[in-house]
């Protein structure tokens, strides 16, 4: 007897068309078609229906999402399609074709501490498409960073347009689905996309200014980083916290991923002594933290010098694992403020490796997995981002990096 | 009063030489320096203390290993450098140059089931170097896959022809740290070694049949791929188990990793419609196992099916995560020995994705990650290796198979 604005259809593709004629008799504006096997499947009496749908719902000026999708995930409303989805509303935003990817980020994100404005899961995307949802979450003022998961464009000249005023207002992160020749020829089986080149696609992310993710985990470190961090146009990075080998393999990672390690400058080296630091011609950047003679240095102490010092634009610490968790009674939190001295460090975009630790194969309630879990919900409380390994941090910074330097060009 | 064969050092560096007297009046053979603060300082004081150290020892006939190392991890002997390292014995070897790295290494590697035979952290490598282990683990018979990870090689030549021998008999998988130039910086204060160009390093490697890594957990993925695979040359893959979006995406990156996502051949396509499969005219490779119309088809059929056909030469599963543990009072592994139809599989080299679920920020306990341990035990005692993502599977073995072409090009 009330009046229904949306509706979600779970009802088998045949009987859609009855279903939109009840709609239309209810003034209905929008139907989410949950429905599938429509034109994924290839078959061309689907195809055809999918079609006579669409025209039946223009027909009655009704709009479509989907179909062979999961709709929309409203967390401020309650909205969600699994009921195991946060409760929480973020500012970030998410654009995805796949039902089950978009699962995948929903919950991935989550767990690095990005939470949602709305998200939109939409298909095969015979009505509503990719450049429509955009250019919603490009103006709304409850979305600070866009995510993206797309198979195959619909209208390609408009998505352009509109991804290139939507990267001009914040961050848009891609990832495209269907690059290499097989997976194109799945893209069509799932929903019905057709994909393009992979340079192709490269180029015009590039030149519309946004941001692509070449995976499921960078587009999340993406997300995380531009959530969590203030905007950062210097590449100059200071990487601290690992022991000897793994601060060779930081400093690799962080060139390849184009950043620039740079060597202590020799002012900084003075201060270093002045400081009465006794390692002060040993130490370099990365900072071996293993390197010690006496305890005239920490952690703490260097990430605050660095913090402090303009020939560096972020840092990277890296906690390992051992150390976390030796000081019974004191919470996370304020072990961390203090071992990094965080409030000196407030100003400096400050990114943290913390790694991977599921359960041990053998111990499956072990320690380890719980100190991390204990260390990453600390640092979201912190607002600091966290990578699972350092190759991941380094091109997150590098990619938001760029992402910064073509929005507004050096001067 | 009993003899002495091998001398751990602990003692400060400027002790070291009374300690080689006392050695040689024993008629100590070998001396490990876990002492440090020797020329990786970059001191000319230190410099020069570990080059009369290194002389004092020839004169006595005392072989070396390090300084500044960790030295040997000898599970069937109970000889290990921490206390939490495993006490099974495995077939693989590790030549580690860092001490901490070889730790993430060991530790890294058990949870993947791959467990080590004998395991060297050598450090500034004065005496016995990168060459002597590696030839040693060549020709050791409780060795089948060896590991390494090198900072700077102190006899480029030594190296390349030992490198050569060793990869003809086994496969050798080698991470170089010190790659960049921030990278190289950091080997010179951690183990006092030049780097080399990161080219030099790649052709060289490739040169003599051996694989490069390019991470810690690319060296991981390859050595489970070599410990637990048959050898596999033809680089077809058949992938099963993803849905919709995720099957896209895993055909990308096997693509992008040189793998061969074929089409169902259509003599196979045949076959499936013989079997009565619904959906043998829309399912394809990768088989998206969300499309269902019915029952008339199962991820553990088509595995069968893809295991007993020529055009595969290997297979990927990926297992996603909310279709285990559904069956209560069924261990892991029957349960996944006749999802999988392993029975029929065992010929076809087998691989699979569990991805890494690190317990909750919000839950500490949760039970994907149990899950995620349960399966992953479950696959190790089944001899089937796992990967955290399609990509590190596809590229794992991308790499396995270049190196089974190298070692034997096709006839």
């Amino acid at each position: 007897p009330e009046p229904v604005d949306y509706v979600i259809s779970c009802v088998p593709a045949v009987a859609v068309p009855a279903l939109l004629e009840d709609a239309a008799n209810k003034g209905v504006k929008t139907v989410h078609l949950f429905t599938a096997r429509l034109s994924e499947t290839g078959r061309p009496e689907a195809v055809d229906l999918e079609q006579s749908i669409l025209k039946l719902a223009q027909g009655h000026g009704i709009r479509l999402i989907g179909p062979n999708c999961m709709g929309i995930y409203y967390p401020l409303w309650g909205m969600a399609f699994h009921a195991d989805f946060p409760k929480e509303s973020g500012a970030a935003g998410l654009v995805c074709q796949s039902g089950m990817i978009s699962r995948e980020i929903i919950q991935g994100s989550a767990q690095r501490g990005v939470y949602f404005s709305k998200c939109f899961s939409y298909g095969n995307a015979v009505d509503l498409n990719e450049s429509d949802f955009l250019e919603y979450l490009a103006h709304d003022r409850d979305t600070r960073v866009i995510m993206m998961y797309i198979e195959g464009v619909r209208q390609g000249r408009k998505f352009f347009d509109t991804l290139k005023r939507a990267a001009a207002l914040k961050p848009v992160v891609i990832l495209k689905g269907g690059m290499a020749e097989a997976g194109a020829r799945a893209t069509a089986s799932h929903t019905a996309s057709l994909a393009g080149s992979y340079q192709t696609w490269k180029a015009m992310v590039d030149q519309a200014g946004a941001v692509s993710a070449d995976s499921l985990e960078e587009l999340i470190d993406l997300a995380a980083s531009f959530y969590f961090l203030p905007p950062v146009k210097g590449r100059r990075v200071g990487v601290i916290g690992g022991t000897g080998g793994s601060s060779v393999l930081a400093a690799d990672k962080c060139e390849q991923a184009g950043l620039e390690v740079i060597p202590f400058p020799p002012e900084f080296r003075e201060k270093l002594k002045t400081q009465g630091v006794s390692v002060w011609d040993w130490l370099s950047n990365p900072v071996d933290s293993s390197i010690r003679e006496d305890d005239s240095f920490s952690i703490g102490l260097l990430l605050e010098m660095m913090a402090q010092d303009s020939h560096f634009d972020l840092l990277i610490t890296m906690t390992g694992m051992g150390r976390f968790g030796a000081e019974p009674g004191v919470a996370y939190e304020d072990y961390l403020k203090q071992q990094y001295r965080l409030d000196a460090c407030k100003d400096k975009p400050f990114l943290t490796v913390v790694p991977d630790r599921s359960p041990g194969i053998k111990d499956l309630n072990n320690r380890t997995s719980k100190v991390t879990a204990e260390v990453r919900t600390a640092l979201i409380n912190l607002k600091i981002p966290f990578y699972p390994t350092i190759a991941r941090a380094a091109f997150a910074a590098a990619k938001m990096i760029g992402y910064y330097r073509r929005l507004e060009p050096d001067d």
